[in-house]
């Protein structure tokens, strides 16, 4: 038996971290990046790095590291520590925890010092102002023209948020990695599924990160009257985006992978009263998938039943394609570490892809990267309620552990 | 023959006054009640009255009439002259400057000196602030408690509006007339449909005006990730909103009476963003159909229809009844007055509901009340190109004519 982490340790940090942002009522958690919460967490991070034996290191995009080691390419973990408004207390604070808990276990054991290791927290992996912000700027996948431009939802700039938590927004791209210093990545997150608490499996290997298709379909008919139009005469734009979601959604349910998934999480409509008939309807679908060439068809596909929907009802249908990601693999060496930890502790594991974006497909593009998942008590995550069960944290950080140690060899 | 309109002086009068309120693009005209430009319109009409020899009073409510004769029970006809955002040049000013030009005919003519004669351009019938507000006020039908609260959609109070117009709110019911002093109500409006221009049929006797009823019906799901989620443990609100609106609009088309329409001409989705699944979805129905039963019949059936639909799915719903209009019967004897002219000057007509509200619903809660139609071109109404042709214009205010000598014995 190798070494094992300290749970209490780990519990009573996930604890203290979870304070930060803590809502008012007791209930959730709004720590988004570089708001007053999210940086007395970072210092209080930096703080519990630095008292585990780590040397920490903040860079242009806010990314916290704690290192464990000499110079050479590194064995890297992590997650992130910001939350969505009304979050959870284990999405992204339980990848960076567990690293944590790791590098301080290895340290105490003056276990494996072949390649050296560190753990990360990733700036504003949810998105306030720029979704999976900080390792994209580490990995080189952000454009410099559109930092300036970046901003929340409720009109606050990225550029002034920095700027109040003491960074500078041009120098963000500094942050920039070199791709020879990184061996590998790998992240522990819950799933913020179903799939392992219905199979009572506790530990998922991450086979890759879905792409995410994001398109706005404007169906466009004609805003008549009401009242005095007849029925048969109208071009209602919303029956036309009504039908269009009712029979996309079936289509992807059966001739998608079987994983794929759609959403129509915005629908606008103009005029938008009551006595005028809708001459326009804007849905916002999302579409995610592993498999590239199945994203790519469902997306075509969609398009096309999209415009047979509206040529049918005597209407037009405009298409943005808004934003697209790729599908990332994991890596096979980084997938074997962990199914190698899963055998030495005695864990069953199934293999499944990650359904949600994180920072370890942005890490795929300059190293080997892999994830694993522990379960999501009852699926729910971005959500107060967001848990897992203590035990099955535990054995998370012990897989963790052990492919870390495989990885670092 | 009796007496005829001129076209020339109505023509040049419907000009004249859609001018007030024209877009500085010069397309379509915004003259929403109280607005500067509509009480430009209402000093430039009162002075038309009076040119034109008639009696002119404004009342608390900010209803303007114009008088022709003496005391004793009045045949009034009228419309009104504010417009929709983007309105056209004949809703409501058609059957104002129509029904001036008969009480200028009739003056000059020396005709029919039975019954006195009132043209009247009733308060925001639009309803910028509250819909059909001047003759809810005229005829008794506006609870004084609710003037206080009533405000447009962009949240500018009736009471400022018509405080800066020189009127005071709470003395808007004021206006409240006394039923034995009215003998009939006839209005002249353009179809805002395409029965008559479809069957080249001049004049619209409207046999009633429709009921409306306004539901804002919500579908309740879970408001899940939309990546991790697999599709069939969705709770999705929008597509059980979206499959209620296609089989409730199918449901009404084929048990309704022929001519019941709905409409869906708002829907709003919580959370409202691409990543997840929405929780709530509202939306905004309307139904309008002239027989009451059948009215209540509809509208019973489609709320069962989305209870059934919420519950296959697993959802709730929830209906809150935004407001109901009853259908108002036109009078016998004013609809036999208007046929009455029809066959005097050899024109043919058909009998039809009002698919839209219009105050003659009001007054005729308080006398005899009746409409007539001309074609409107393409079906056309609520936009800059709303028109009829100068012919159908003439023949309309002629029958108008017919028919005021008729009521006025």
């Amino acid at each position: 038996m190798g070494p094992a982490i300290s749970l209490p340790r780990l519990r009573s940090r996930i604890e203290a971290l979870s304070r930060f942002g803590r809502n008012p009522d007791g209930q959730g958690i709004s720590r988004s990046c570089w708001s007053p919460a999210h940086e007395e967490a970072r210092a209080w991070l930096l703080a519990q790095m630095k008292e585990a034996g780590l040397e920490t290191r903040v860079d242009p995009a806010g990314n916290v590291f704690g290192r464990l080691g000499g110079p050479g390419p590194t064995v890297l973990t992590g997650s992130h520590i910001d939350t969505v408004p009304q979050g959870g207390p284990l999405d992204g604070a339980l990848g960076v925890l567990a690293g944590l808990e790791c590098l301080e276990t290895i340290r105490e054991a003056g276990a494996s010092r072949g390649r050296p290791l560190a753990v990360a927290a990733w700036s504003d992996e949810e998105g306030r102002y720029g979704s999976l912000f900080g390792s994209r700027c580490f990995t080189g996948r952000i454009d410099p023209g559109t930092i300036a431009t970046l901003s929340a939802a409720d009109g606050e700039r990225l550029a002034d948020a920095m700027a109040r938590a003491g960074f500078s927004a041009p120098e963000a791209t500094r942050a920039r990695c070199d791709p020879r210093e990184l061996s590998a990545y790998l992240e522990l997150h819950i799933e913020q599924g179903p799939h392992l608490e219905a199979a009572r499996i506790p530990i998922g290997v991450v086979e890759g990160i879905v792409g995410i298709r994001r398109n706005r379909l404007t169906f466009v008919g004609e805003p008549d009257h009401a009242g005095t139009t007849p029925m048969a005469r109208r071009k209602d734009a919303f029956l036309g985006a009504a039908e269009y979601a009712l029979k996309a959604r079936e289509h992807i349910v059966k001739k998608g992978s079987g994983r794929s998934v759609t959403n129509f999480g915005r629908v606008e409509l103009a005029p938008g009263v009551s006595n005028i008939v809708p001459a326009r309807a804007a849905l916002l679908q999302e579409m995610r998938e592993l498999d590239p060439k199945i994203l790519a068809r469902l997306d075509r596909e969609c398009l096309a039943l999209a415009r047979a929907v509206a040529r049918r009802r005597g209407l037009r249908v405009e298409v943005e394609a808004q934003s697209r990601t790729e599908p990332a693999r994991c890596a096979p060496r980084v997938m074997g570490a962990v199914e190698a930890a899963c055998g030495d502790l005695g864990l069953r594991f199934k293999r499944m892809p990650s359904g949600a974006g994180h920072d370890a497909q942005n890490l795929a593009a300059v190293t080997e990267a892999g994830m694993l998942f522990i379960p999501s008590k009852g699926g729910r995550s971005h959500r107060p309620d967001e848990m897992s069960d203590w035990k099955a944290i535990e054995r998370g950080g012990n897989v963790l552990l052990g492919a870390l140690l495989h990885l670092a060899g």
